[in-house]
C-alpha cells in the first residue's frame, strides 16, 4: 500500500465524524481516551461488512461507508442508547484515494448526523473488509434487552420491512429502466436509516427490543426465545411499502418482509399496561411503527393471515393448515 | 458457513474471557452494557490481523488468537490503562471447529490472564481477518500519550526488540533443526507478551509512551515527532537477546532491533528530574527495561554507535559519517 496507515487515517478520517467534548484524546495515539458521564453505562457493539457477503463487489463506496456505520447505529438503537464514539478498522486491497474519499464521505455524513465522533481505527492491507465498533451511552440500568418480554406483551415494528431485500435484488439484477419505486427500494438497501431516536425514546416503554438484520421472522424468534416466550404475528398487519407491494405482489411482499435481511428497523415488545401512555407519548404515526402481533406463552412463531393460522418456514414455503 | 453466527459465538467464546462484575450485560444481545467506575476514563483501541499480512497462511490458530488480543493489550498498555472488555470481529472462510477451538483457547487464555471479559462480537463469512476492539480503564487525566515528551527526557525500552522479526523469518524459512534459540525467537513472534503491568506502573513517571509494532526506529520517530522533539539513540545500549545475537551476529542484531516489527514492547520517555525516584520505585532489572537514548531539540533520529554518529535509514543501509 503506497500511502502509510498514518497518512490514510489523517487525510480521510480525522475530520469525518462529529466533534464531541467528551473525547480527551482522539485519533493519532495508541488509543483514544473517552469520558463516560456519571450515571451512565457504556453500550458496546461491533459489526463487520465483507465484500461479496454484505455488499456486492463494486458497490458505491459512499454506500459502504454509510452501511458500515448504520448497522452499528442500529444495534446501539436497539439497546436504547445514544451513539457517541466509533472506531473504524478498514482492510483494503489498495489505497484508492477516490474510493477512500467517497467511503469517508458516506461514513462521515452519517456520523455527524448522529453526533458520533470517530476516535480511532486501524487500516490494513488485505481483502476489502470493514469492522466498526460503536460505543453508546445509556442511563444506568435503562438499556433495552432482548430478554425482557413477557407473554401478552404487544409487538411492534418500525418502518417497512422487506424493502432492503427487494433493493438488494434490484442491485444484483439491474432492471432496464429505473423507476421511482426501484430507486426507493435500492436506496433502502444502500442507505438504511437506523432508528436511533426511536430506540432512545423506547427506554421505559418497551420490555424488549431487537434490530432487524437477519429478517423479521428470525429476529422475532430470537427476541421471543430470549424472553422465554413464543410469538404470534398477523401477516395482514405487516407494514409494507407501496413500492414493495408493487414490485413483489401482495404474496411476495409479506414473504420478503418476514424473511428478507438488512432492514435495520426496530422490533419491540410493550406490556399492555403501558400501551395507552406510550401511544400518547410516542404516537405511532409520527414515530413510524405498527403493531404486528404479541408475545405468547407457547414457544415458537405462530403466523396468521386474516386470522387463520398458516404454516410458515424461513425458507419461504407455506402450507395452509387452518 | 454451516454453523450459525449465534452458535459459533455461544459455543467457543461465551466462556473464553474473564468473568467481571462490571458487565451488566455481556454476549448474546444487540450490544454489551459496561459499567465505567467513577473517576475513570475509558481507553479504546482496535487492531486488525489479516491472513498473509500479519500472520502466515496456515499459522497456528492458538497463536493467531493470542496475537489478535496481544496487539490490542499492547496498545492499552502504552496508554497506561488496565484492560477490561473486548469485542471480537471474526471473519472466517469456513467454520472449522478444531481451528475455532484452538483460536478461542489462545485468545481466552490471554484474556483470562489479563482479566479481560469478552463481551461481544460478530462472526462473518469471508477471507480470514480478525479485528479486536479492547476497552481499558485509566484514572481521569492519567493516560499516557505519545506527545508528552520534552527535549532532555531519557528514553527506555522494555524487553529485547528484534526477536519477533527474527522469529517471523524463522517461521517463513524453517531451519532443518530447531534449537532452544530458534524456538525462543519463534515464540517471541507467535506469543508476544504485552507489557500491561509495566504500562500501568509508568503512569506518573513517563512523560510519553508508545508500543513497538512497526519497528523501534520508526515508532521512536512517531513518539519524538508527536512530542515536538528529535531523539538520540545509542546502538550499543540496545537490549539484545542472546538468541538474536547468536542468529544474526552483532551487526544484524541491532539492525533488526531497530527495524523489525511485531515487538509489542514499550518505548517511553522519563524527565530527568523523575529518574531517581522512578528507578527506586520500578527497578529496571525487575521490570525489564533499559535506557537507550534521550529526546533532543533537533528534529529527526540521531543514531550513534560507541558514541560515533552513524547514518541510519529504515531500509537498513548505513554509512559511517563520523
Amino acid at each position: 500500500m503506497a500511502i502509510s496507515e498514518f497518512d490514510l487515517i489523517a487525510r480521510y478520517f480525522a475530520a469525518a465524524g462529529a466533534q464531541r467534548t467528551d473525547v480527551p484524546l482522539g485519533i493519532g495515539d495508541d488509543g483514544a481516551v473517552l469520558a463516560c458521564p456519571a450515571g451512565c453505562e457504556v453500550v458496546a457493539v461491533t459489526d463487520t461488512l465483507v465484500e461479496g457477503t454484505h455488499f456486492l463487489s463494486g458497490s458505491s463506496p459512499a454506500s459502504i461507508g454509510h452501511r458500515a456505520l448504520a448497522v452499528n447505529l442500529s444495534d446501539v438503537a436497539a439497546m436504547g442508547a445514544r451513539p457517541a464514539w466509533a472506531l473504524l478498522a478498514l482492510t483494503l486491497p489498495a489505497a484508492d484515494e477516490s474510493w477512500l474519499a467517497a467511503f469517508a464521505q458516506g461514513f462521515g455524513a452519517l456520523a455527524r448526523r448522529f453526533g458520533v465522533a470517530l476516535v480511532g481505527g486501524d487500516t490494513t492491507s488485505g481483502p476489502l473488509c470493514i469492522t466498526v465498533q460503536l460505543l453508546g451511552l445509556v442511563e444506568r440500568g435503562r438499556a433495552l434487552r432482548r430478554s425482557g418480554g413477557r407473554a401478552g406483551d404487544e409487538l411492534f415494528v418500525s418502518g417497512t420491512p422487506g424493502d432492503a431485500a427487494a433493493g438488494l435484488a434490484l442491485e444484483r439484477h439491474r432492471p432496464a429502466t429505473d423507476t421511482a419505486e426501484t430507486r426507493f427500494l435500492r436506496e433502502r438497501f444502500l442507505y438504511p436509516e437506523p432508528r436511533v431516536a426511536l430506540g432512545e425514546q423506547l427506554c421505559g416503554w418497551a420490555s424488549a427490543c431487537i434490530d432487524l438484520s437477519d429478517g423479521l421472522a428470525g429476529d422475532l424468534g430470537k427476541l421471543a426465545a430470549a424472553s422465554g416466550c413464543g410469538a404470534t404475528l398477523e401477516v395482514d398487519d405487516l407494514p409494507l411499502s407501496a413500492a414493495l407491494r408493487s414490485m413483489q405482489g401482495p404474496e411476495g411482499a409479506w414473504r420478503l418482509a418476514l424473511t428478507g435481511g438488512d432492514d435495520y428497523e426496530l422490533l419491540f415488545a410493550v406490556p399492555p399496561a403501558r400501551m395507552a401512555a406510550m401511544s400518547a407519548a410516542l404516537p405511532a404515526g409520527r414515530w413510524g411503527y405498527r403493531r404486528i402481533g404479541a408475545l405468547c406463552a407457547e414457544p415458537g412463531l405462530h403466523v396468521t393471515r386474516g386470522g387463520g393460522v398458516i404454516e410458515f418456514s424461513h425458507r419461504g414455503y407455506e402450507h395452509f393448515s387452518g
